[in-house]
């Protein structure tokens, strides 16, 4: 029989993909000796099979199951439904990779009637008891079968209005008894049938409840996206309950062994005394720090404490733990390595290479590549912060400045993000609903909740600025209304300002600034350049661009486009003059004026760069791209170049395209107007000499056709790049290495490679074309219907965003096969906008590319990916 | 050293691609003894390295010339420039395939000052002599030298008028001996130089001249329309002159083993007393019967009858010959398998197997599969004809009828074929400047020439109808008028009609009917049915079109587009409705209503199909076809549909796609909404159960998905698919196969095909939208630049008529590979346009396919070509 349920002790940290990250934490908890609440985890693959079975639980499964809570009952001593001493459970989700908040829990699991008088016998305290099981009927129902949350808040509600008393705590036993018969009254009248009785029943139900929560839309668009598969599923874990609510020498908290925030060498956390787990990370409650525990319950601090050395000692690495306090015996829920800010991480990887723990190339595993954006956006300029009066004051739970307009909800986020605004999400407290929200926001301000509630993680795992628990605002989500502590009232669209890193809030718009790469950030990336192997370049069409490169790291430019130089004021109309002539003497006229001026523009970047490697793209888009379509700009347009409106008029609707994308366009503008490649061409040439000439540095520029499909295509444009090359270095009397190559960016010129190597001396992979005529939709058009396709779980992540490694991902790495053949040496890189995705900088890795060329602003994040790759390699 | 000349006597008529056809020929005919003007052969690979050397001869080839050239003269026994028997040259080209006309010729090289002399001393016939020296000068300018053939007329001119004279006869040798001195001072003052005395510059010059024709213009896009790559070259044939034109016992003549019009197995060709060969040819004389010369020339007639019939027991095949006759003596010029019309390589094919010299095998390879799309168009209808009245008579020189409107000029004929005009062009004669014109036109008329001019020729080489010679009719290409022999003058744009088999032409437009497969054409069609192994397919929209795909032989239909029938005056109404609907319940309605026309369109072409297998794509193309653009129906429209013309246009203007190509259409509709699909599905699945029911026949309907990228995007149309068709199944009880399968058209789809493989169990290459997304060009867009492409030859043939086998091509052989990985029994076709092109249906059958699909008219080609790739296979 396939083994689908494994009890802790079977376990261990290594059968994560089997058991969940936190069902195998807690086997290997148990396995080192701490004190775990037993119990027992139905694996990932079950979830797998419950799909295939058309959401069914096989009775095979049923079978482990019940065989493993009878193995529990007998750890725990306990049964359900005992009268005197009942077994209850909780039962939790836990996917490979963590998900937090994402899927559902119940706890309590195993009241019924009978139980609950045993649980008032065994705690003396029959209040607690009624209200445990009041609230698993209500958690039952509401995350298991479905019914409304309201409906029951309503009867608690009514309970105290006719007790006369505002507060729950306020309900004695009885009342509580009464509410319990009616949770049960209604859940008949919702579903039609008695709530159960058999906790057996209840477990099954939860453990579909939980499978099901994997398929739910706050959880798809989580995976969507952190890059997690559908097809992972996600374990379940029955664990024995303890109680940290059961009176005042109980209590719940959560703890990290570093500070995540900073990174400091510290046990950081937060608990609450009598009080359930997830009241904690719900941010409900405002809690105690961690280390006030030593001063409440100094034995159990002092246990805690060796027990975290002990878990960071064994996993190498920040453990983020969750316990409980049940009659002042400590319990350890959960342990897992801690999401950390982006500081934190590349602090704690110093730390703990210093510390002889790891090793550089396993520290540099612990910064995940991406979440260094955070440190590569704006940061808020000296000055303007100086000038700047901060209205209130909350926890800095995820650093980094924030600027921008104040939108309540999610989905008004959302909606001002398409319209192209700045937005800072302000939420009494934020839920995984909001996720979507969250991530189009700059920053997230939250009037309640610590900086281990909801809001505090999802931000820091998002690199996003949060300031959290900020109770000196009020905020109300129905008005749209955000009142300060001086009374002034902002409302959805007025500027504010947060700093993660203080906890700051402004109410003014500041102005912000760019971050440096030093201290730890600059240790871990001159890690990853001494072990990475793949180069990284960036893709900079301005000098400002390329020193902001060089700036990051990059070691050259794999992309100039000059086609954004053409749209400035002072060339359009030269730009225009060329589009409207009809001879190529006409032409060549209009070229000549554009000349001087991308000559001027060359010299920018090449001295910008210093001698590194600059790879230019000839004039990619269709030319009517550089046309007016209005007809008043026309008629304007017309007078300015002497035509007739009608002449004009005619050029440009013979320009028209129904296809732009697979129009006249790249090297094809060549192939019919050479004196455009030949103009671009000898800008690029002069420019060179002149800065070789001025700088004594070097120079090898990159000369490259965009959207070749055929050999004899590149042949024909590269013949006239090669004779203006020549002629220019004649003129000038200079011997100068210099290449001419070619876009990979047609499914065509990835299938004929090795044909196209004949003539290419480097190849730049265009993933965003090729993306998009191998998938054959266009980026413009699929919005309409990629959002059906990832509900539908079609595509689970953006194509445009991470690389489609089985399809796009088998052509680049075809041509990449191919071009080699012809020519060993050739030079691959990749210049689409993939090239800063880390999961696309380890594929280019993989399969043998020289370099990935990406914005500036990635360019410390692909350097990491490429240190990652070879790592991971080994 | 290598070997880049050779000596006829040292070929033979295996080394065609060496040495060109007419070489291998001419080495071949010497070789068993024929009579043949001695000479040297220089190789298609000469002229490949003159293009890799940037246009020059190198001197080892010039070497290996000077060598052959002195064996040339021993063999001839004269010597070039002797004053008392000068030897004398043709230089002719000739490719592995006959380009007619395509490539220069020059004659009488080696005449200079002395030489004349030695010809008028060796003929004593002086006027002979200076009238082919000034001919040789005039061509050598104008063909080599590249001096305007008008300014040596305008010398001519002069002298005649000078004279008081009309006609060049009348002109006497010393009056010739003043031309040659005017023509070699027009020449140096054209040139700057002498005209060269050495015949051998002479030689290298129109040896170069020879190789430059290979890339004129016109020769260009003679290969294009006949698929002949310029790697090719063309080989230079060097041979001793011998003059039909030097008095009474000479002439020269072509001639055909068979009538190339009928196939009917007699001598056939035409003959001019004391004229050079071209004259035959150019057609500017009118020339006489072959049989005549029986009686002119008895003996050389029948020395030439024992001739032909050897060349066609030897090559076992209609030969196409060339003769001159100099002072009673036969020469043979040239032989080859003669071009015929699609009747007579019918009838030749079937009688040279009835003959005992072919098998089957063997003699449908006599038959180009292409040609056969003479057969299949339009025949006058009988009735029509019988009341239309003949305007005129010419000679019935290439088969089939035609009616359109006239045009004089090709340029004319061009531009209004892209107006959608059909045209019939009417020229005085054609040349080889007019291949465009003529291949745009239903029918070609010429004034002048015989049946083996250059309009005949190439008319029966594109299987287009042709009447040629016909001098009834004055035909003024200035005024454009035609002139009919009762005086009435037609114009441009006058309707006119052709009968290629008979040579009449009427002044009117006269009703055209379909052809029917008998006779010779079905015996051929039987053989390629018994030899291929790959079944044929039709695409058909309607009955109509799948009863005719029956009655050309079609094996089931491989592509029923079901929009076709959405844009009907009866439906469009409710697809609008649906597309403006904001509810899955408002789809629905619209939906249902077409769901019985659906139906009905469906029964109509299983009905037409007896049972053979019938695929039906699910919709396709983006909504926004079927709405209005213009302001005023989207205002008709809304006040039908009932709204306001506001929602209407907003309606409207969500569904602008920027590329349409790349947009919401395929598939991506039916994931969109599925309610299309599901309506879809019970249409194709309730007409299949009725049909079954009604004639009893076994229905297998194919459910085609189209636009699939991805196997969760095909699962997810599918089941929906599924389910109805079982459902259906269930409603009315009956057991039925059905396939579902999908269109590869995506290049991520062939990419990904062991993959999709998993759900498809049919693949259909869609080669249009494959071949568009692997150029990344659209069809529609790509007018704009791919002629550039042509004229620079970087494609040499339409990639949207000739699949691309390179990178296409590699793509589906890749799919076809994966698809039969994952699903051995998976049945592969294709159903693209080029499913009726001949060089694809061979590369169909050589990567395995099961079956092409293609228009009706073009599924007897498909037949045929599959036969070819058995036979030239084995």
């Amino acid at each position: 029989m396939y083994k689908y349920v494994y009890m802790f002790s079977e376990g261990d940290a290594t059968m994560r993909n089997l058991l969940g990250g936190k069902g195998a934490n807690l086997a290997e908890m148990t396995k080192i000796g701490l004190p775990v609440p037993q119990g027992f985890t139905i694996t990932t693959e079950a979830c797998t099979k419950y799909y295939e079975d058309g959401q069914t639980i096989s009775d095979e499964i049923i079978e482990q199951i019940n065989e493993a809570i009878a193995k529990t009952e007998e750890i725990a001593g306990k049964k359900f439904g005992d009268p005197e001493n009942p077994f209850l459970v909780s039962v939790r989700s836990g996917a490979r990779a963590s998900m937090p908040g994402m899927m559902d829990t119940i706890l309590n699991l195993g009241l019924n009637d009978i139980a609950v008088e045993g649980v008032a016998n065994k705690t003396q305290n029959p209040r607690f008891a009624y209200d445990s099981y009041r609230r698993f009927i209500q958690m039952f129902s509401d995350v298991v079968m479905g019914v409304e949350k309201a409906k029951f808040e309503a009867i608690l509600d009514a309970a105290k209005e006719a007790k006369g008393v505002k507060q729950d705590t306020e309900l004695d036993a009885e009342d509580l008894k009464a509410v319990v018969a009616n949770y049960k009254e209604l859940y008949k009248k919702e579903l039609g049938v008695e709530f159960p009785q058999d906790a057996k029943v209840q477990l099954i139900e939860a453990v579909k409840a939980v499978f099901r929560s994997w398929d739910n839309p706050r959880a798809i668009v989580y995976r969507r996206l952190n890059d997690i598969p559908s097809s992972w599923g996600t374990a379940v874990n029955v664990q024995s309950m303890v109680f940290g609510n059961m009176g005042d020498d109980c209590g719940t908290g959560v703890a990290f062994t570093r500070d995540p925030a900073t990174g400091e060498k510290r046990l950081y956390g937060e608990y609450l005394m009598n009080a359930q787990g997830e009241d904690v990370v719900a941010g409900i409650r405002t809690p105690q720090p961690i280390s006030s525990l030593s001063e409440t319950m100094p034995e159990v601090y002092e246990q805690f404490v060796n027990i975290a050395q002990t878990l960071e000692d064994h996993y190498s690495d920040m453990q983020d733990m969750e316990f409980t306090i049940e009659g002042g015996k400590l319990f350890m829920l959960q342990t897992r390595n801690g999401k950390r800010t982006a500081p934190a991480a590349l602090k704690i990887a110093v730390d703990l290479v210093a510390e002889g723990r790891l090793t550089k190339e396993q520290a540099i595993l612990k910064v995940e590549p991406g979440q260094l954006d955070s440190l590569l956006h704006p940061q808020f300029d000296a000055a303007a912060l100086k000038a700047a009066k901060a209205v209130a004051k909350g926890l800095p739970a995820s650093p980094g400045a924030a600027s921008g307009v104040i939108y309540f909800t999610a989905e008004d986020a959302v909606a001002a993000k398409e319209r192209g605004e700045k937005i800072v999400l302000c939420r009494q407290e934020t839920s995984p609903e909001d996720i979507e929200g969250m991530h189009v926001s700059e920053g997230i301000l939250t009037a309640r909740g610590g900086r281990t509630s909801h809001a505090a993680v999802v931000a820091r795992g998002m690199g996003t600025c949060c300031v959290a628990g900020c109770g000196e605002v009020i905020i109300n989500e129905e008005t749209k209304t955000m009142t300060l502590p001086d009374g002034r009232v902002l409302v959805e669209g007025d500027a504010i300002s947060l700093d993660g890193s203080t906890g700051n809030v402004y109410a003014e718009s500041i102005k912000t600034v760019e971050a440096q790469i030093t201290g730890d950030f600059e240790t871990v990336m001159g890690w990853a350049d001494e072990i990475r192997t793949m180069q990284v370049r960036a893709n900079a069409d301005s000098p400002e661009d390329a020193a902001q490169a060089v700036a990051f790291g990059a070691q050259g430019i794999g992309l100039t486009r000059t086609e954004h130089m053409f749209f400035a004021e002072d060339r359009i109309a030269a730009i225009r003059e060329m589009i409207v002539s009809k001879t190529v003497e006409q032409r060549e006229n209009a070229l000549a004026k554009l000349l001087p001026m991308q000559r001027g523009d060359f010299e920018g970047i090449f001295k910008a760069m210093k001698g590194l490697p600059v790879t230019i793209r000839l004039l990619d888009p269709p030319l009517h791209e550089f046309v007016p379509t209005a007809e008043e700009d026309i008629k304007a347009l017309a007078v300015e170049m002497g035509l007739t409106y009608e002449e004009l008029k005619t050029t440009i609707e013979g320009l028209h395209e129904f296809n732009p994308m697979m129009g006249h366009r790249g090297c094809r503008l060549a192939v019919t107007y050479p004196e455009i490649a030949k103009m671009q061409a000898r800008a690029i040439m002069e420019a060179a000499v002149n800065v070789q000439k001025g700088t004594g540095e070097t120079i090898v520029p990159e000369i490259m056709i965009p959207l070749v499909g055929e050999l004899k295509e590149l042949k024909f444009v590269k013949d006239y790049v090669v004779a203006v090359a020549e002629e220019v270095l004649k003129e000038n009397g200079v011997e100068m290495e210099y290449k001419v190559g070619t876009m990979i960016e047609i499914p065509r010129a990835a299938l004929m490679a090795d044909e196209i190597a004949k003539e290419a001396e480097f190849f730049s992979f265009g993933t965003n074309d090729l993306t998009q005529m191998t998938f054959g939709f266009s980026r413009d058009d699929a919005g309409k219907f990629l959002d059906a396709y990832y509900d539908n779980k079609i595509y689970e992540s953006d194509p445009f965003q991470k690389l489609d490694q089985e399809g796009v991902g088998k052509l680049v790495e075809m041509a990449a096969k191919l071009g080699k053949q012809t020519r060993p040496n050739i030079k691959l890189g990749i210049c689409g906008e993939h090239g800063g995705d880390p999961s696309t900088v380890i594929f280019c890795h993989n399969i043998g590319l020289t370099y990935v060329s990406c914005s500036p602003f990635r360019v410390p994040i692909a350097r990491l990916a490429a240190a990652h790759a070879v790592v991971l390699n080994k």
